[in-house]
């Protein structure tokens, strides 16, 4: 077996799962990332962009190169893109870093979305408060996560604040989405174009950072199932993905209606490193390696994955319950960040229940 | 979260194996090896002992000390323990070093063994078997693994052979037990004296070399279930163990019969990392770190590990089997080697068969 060198734009705890997942397959990891201690300090070589030459190092230290977020630079990745392929590919990785484009996208394929509007002005935001009615929501066309860079507006007297907290930036607007509950499909697609998706998983933010997510989805008809699985193999195909993609969905009455896609391993689907056969971890770096897809289904009749954010928490109370698994990512403690997650497993529904009320510390202390 | 420190005397397969299970409950690892270049390399520091004051360095950069062999030197292990806790300890080190002080410890406890005499010299030899009945066989009472360091004598024209071979070593004489199959059984104790019992193995050998452990084993009655849990619960606490414990047993008519015992995570214990709830690496882990121990059970109804051995063989064959999970040790190919190892699940022991069937080739090559 030859070792296989993946890069990784990015060190943080994405980086540090793959890295958990590949090592076993005799896979090797380079860190292309500034900071000198990070959640995947200890699993591989790292290159500080800043240093001399880390570039050129990087790109010939690797057989492959991935990367952690869709806000990676896509003058980087073309350039790496010359010498070593980059998976997901520039064109993921483009459509994922505009919200336009992206939405855009979605309904060429006939993948239902928000009504939307681009605003570039005060008057056009305005406009798109009548076309689209009150409530919209107003957010920037690029960058911006777990809530951040985005602004609710129920009247029009919200307008102002609105404009002035996002102004300079281009933005789309967006009718308001009538949904019950908010859920996420992940796949992967391997170099042959195979695809393996996983189970639908629902999810329960608080103050936009995902608190909850929960494998199966409780009485999701087989008609939405199927549409999960098809918009997100529309996707792959479309875009030529290699590796996993995420897209998030709304559950409204006549269908699933798409939010927004990640071209890469997702916080929703943390939950399959013990749950499924194997892992979108595992199934990521085997499709960007060209190595067969792994099975993504769920072992166990149901699952949960809680993230501990901001404050660690009693570790011991997780230890001792015999249906979990900690999963930390080397970092201290700070106001909402993500610090780590508990994967929490049960032969029903009650029994998983039952786990997430002893574990209930995780979910209140921040919320 | 305070972050653990531990320290690995080696820098081998279960030193990679107990970092994998340690790094999600951040603890940061140091290895103790000679080795530049070994399967713990990606996984946490490396401390060379030939290094100026590599030792003193090597115990000031953590907070507990573990090994990988049962052929770490005693000395050393003193050394260290006089600043910083190391576990197990000295007790079931030395227990475990030599085969003639082992099985008197097992007798004292009432734990069944073979018969055995002490060797010093040919005529000690000729003695031992007309005393124990030939077939016996004799081995070193300190090293040897896998196999070497022992000889078989079958008839008396074969002790001049088996004299010459071993000669020089303090030798153990033992008769010969009448077993149908070889078990395991592997336990974890924390620091506060909590047992965890793992599920007992079948294991097959081929030239001395593990090939194949399964889980459960078949057709075992409750009372040798019993004996095993019995057996690894009076050693634990009497050698106030702390870590895992591997008891290696032969199934005979009358009841279990110990053969030896191994203070460390065992190959035949390898399954349980997906197999467990918790496995043996993560519970080794959490008892020398304090933590509350996880639980051992099967999550499987069947478990199978096969032992990748001297040659790499076909990876994609295994990675495209949805009930096998692959896992390399980053090593290079040599004849016997253990270079890494595939764990098998099914609803069935039937299930589990078959995929061994689409494995055998791993099974196949190297005997």
């Amino acid at each position: 077996m030859t070792t296989k060198r993946v890069g990784v734009i990015g060190a943080g705890q994405l980086g540090r799962m793959m890295a958990l997942a590949g090592i076993p397959l005799d896979i090797d990891f380079v860190f292309y990332d500034e900071a000198q201690q990070s959640p995947c300090s200890n699993l591989g070589t790292g290159i500080r962009p800043s240093a001399n030459n880390a570039l050129a190092q990087f790109i010939a230290s690797v057989d492959v190169v991935t990367y952690e977020s869709e806000n990676t630079s896509l003058e980087l990745v073309r350039k790496i893109n010359l010498q070593k392929p980059v998976y997901p590919g520039e064109l993921s990785l483009s459509k994922s870093q505009h919200r336009l484009t992206e939405k855009t996208e979605f309904n060429d394929l006939g993948i239902a979305t928000a009504q939307f509007l681009r605003v570039t002005s005060k008057d056009e935001l305005s406009y798109a408060c009548q076309q689209l009615g009150l409530p919209i929501v107003v957010k920037t066309t690029t960058e911006g996560y777990d809530g951040k860079g985005q602004a609710v507006i129920k009247t029009v007297a919200d307008i102002d604040a609105a404009w002035h907290a996002l102004a300079g930036n281009e933005l789309i607007a967006e009718s308001f989405v009538n949904f019950s509950r908010e859920l996420s499909v992940i796949a992967a697609r391997d170099v042959h174009g195979n695809i393996q998706v996983y189970p639908i998983a629902e999810n329960a933010h608080h103050e936009g950072i995902l608190r909850v997510s929960r494998v199966p989805v409780k009485d999701l008809c087989p008609a939405k199932e199927q549409q999960a699985k098809d918009f997100i193999s529309l996707l792959l195909n479309h875009l030529d993905h290699v590796g996993v993609l995420t897209l998030e969905l709304f559950d409204c009455e006549d269908g699933l209606v798409a939010n927004e896609m990640a071209p890469r391993v997702h916080n929703s689907g943390h939950w399959s490193i013990e749950g499924s056969y194997c892992s979108q971890f595992e199934n990521h770096v085997r499709a960007i390696c060209g190595m067969p897809l792994g099975n993504p289904q769920a072992k166990q009749a149901a699952s949960a994955m809680i993230n501990i954010i901001g404050k660690n928490g009693d570790r011991d109370c997780v230890l001792a319950n015999a249906n979990a698994h900690l999963h930390m990512y080397g970092k201290s403690e700070r106001p909402n960040r993500k610090l780590g997650h508990i994967n929490v497993f049960g032969d029903s529904e009650g029994e998983v229940d039952a786990s997430l009320e002893t574990l209930a510390a995780f979910i209140d202390e921040c919320g």
